[in-house]
């Protein structure tokens, strides 16, 4: 069988060297709190593997636990703590809105998840900078960040056309379309030029900036379209469906696509897809991590940033 | 527009960067030798041209012009003379199949061209060395292995994949089925993993290793389709069509398309093209005689090797 497996391991490891090497040989010590407010043995189990991953990069990590009702002072608090650069909060606390409300409670500057509304406004605005100047990026939600980093180390960026254009001429399915993953993945891929047809329960949206790209910003269409007409179009097939007996499938994927899985259940059946595909992603947890300790530094530089300016 | 304008110069530019730093620094002196049998002055041209790009690089290069009826014996001295590494013909010379004759009349260690029926044969069953050892490689046709370092250079390769697979998924038409670019250009990228139609005046065939790649070398079947059904589903067309008035109906190129044209008449409408291509290459001729001068290095030392091994 000619599909090459690439596993998140390899992918991240490359910015995982990256990362400790800025933060040894600057000598610094970026210090990201995480809060865990609720009872999900999932949550504690990310915590645990947060902790771990920092502990490997020289990050400082620190696991601070408290009841919901407190989550809201807690982090304010950190925020107005100079010595935490980042800040990230273990979702579902409450479930509901209100979770909404708390993402946006992290102050901007410390948001590593980037999850606070003006980077998800940013986000789905095609605006890349928070600063007219342009020295300061954008922060990137970590799932679909690491997803578009996992589409590059793969080949599907064409790395001779410029920035902000090197998915044209790709067509993409997403399955998912959750506010966390799946809709911003599908903006993010839009933006950079690709078809996106954006699969969830209710049916199938197009994000795409035209013909050409002659849109700055990708516009999202409904469509009548079903799955089956769409993967077969498909260079590349994204999948986060949060069930153990969902399967893709195989025989409407197109000969030669990239399959990429982000669920933490296989959305694929592995033998049958390493018959089509040229290259499947079976997980991408690693890489996930790995630009939440990015998006931490970046957080780190730009706070120096902005005392040095306070100063000046 | 979005569509990135790529010239032949400069993909041309780092294989004649590295061609002149071997030369230089390994104080060689490889010689081609070019036969001009004909009164085409096209074939002058070319031969000019070849001259000059000699020149450049530190090749030695020498015209030798012949009546046809004297050629194949010059041919035969040349083949004999040590002192001349490679060996190319201005075709056409009778302009029928005793052209053929004479692409065998040059002795396969001097064929630049890869026209060879060894060289012919061994790329169409994708073997793709001359010894057992693997320590020679075939040589490939000029402009068929340009198109191939076009579509590397171009991104349409994928690094990422095995060596032989890097096409897998990839669409390609060609419009041209000639033996010295079509035919061979068609058989070497689906020997690359590509699902590839050929097109010419009498209908498409398509070559391809099937789903998978689960052949070794590709396989031709006849189709019944059109090309209004093969562009729009095609990543990559690459035409040669021989006529000023031919030009490929851009409405049916899909968007993000990368678009080749090797034929010396601009094949497609370049307005047009740029509002849907993702990449066009207007033109490929820098290109292919950089490779022309690449399969003389290549022949260069697989003579010396040979002598090193018979003087063993």
């Amino acid at each position: 069988m000619s599909c090459k497996v690439v596993l998140a391991q390899g992918i991240s490891a490359s910015y995982r060297e990256e990362l400790k090497n800025t933060i040894k040989t600057r000598n610094i010590r970026p210090k990201l709190v995480g809060f865990l407010a609720n009872e999900d043995p999932a949550a504690a189990k990310y915590a645990e593997w947060t902790a771990k991953t920092c502990a490997e990069s020289g990050v400082e990590f620190e696991l601070r636990k408290c009841s919901r009702n407190d989550l809201e002072n807690k982090i304010v608090e950190a925020n107005q703590d100079a010595g935490v650069h980042g800040i990230m909060v273990y979702y579902p606390v409450f479930g509901d809105r209100q979770d909404q409300y708390l993402q946006n409670v992290v102050d901007v500057s410390k948001d590593v998840e980037g999850l606070h509304h003006k980077y998800v406004y940013n986000m789905y605005h095609n605006i890349r900078f928070l600063d007219e100047a342009k020295t300061k990026k954008c922060i990137i939600p970590c799932t679909p960040l690491g997803l578009v980093k996992v589409m590059e180390y793969v080949g599907v960026y064409n790395g001779i056309l410029p920035h902000g254009n090197r998915l044209h001429g790709r067509v993409v399915t997403i399955i998912n379309r959750s506010e966390i993953v799946g809709r911003p993945l599908a903006a993010l891929l839009a933006n950079d030029g690709a078809k996106v047809y954006s699969v969830d329960i209710n049916g199938i949206q197009e994000f795409h900036r035209g013909v050409g790209l002659k849109l700055m910003k990708h516009e999202v269409s409904e469509t009548t379209l079903k799955v089956e007409d769409v993967l077969p179009l498909s260079d590349v097939v994204i999948t986060g469906v949060p069930s153990p007996s969902y399967k893709v499938p195989s025989h409407l994927i197109r000969d030669g696509a990239v399959c990429i899985n982000f669920s933490t259940f296989k959305n694929f059946d592995g033998d049958e897809i390493k018959k089509k595909a040229a290259i499947y992603v079976p997980a991408v947890g690693k890489v996930t991590v790995a630009m939440l300790e990015r998006n931490l530094i970046r957080l780190y530089d730009y706070q120096a940033q902005d005392r040095a300016s306070s100063t000046a």
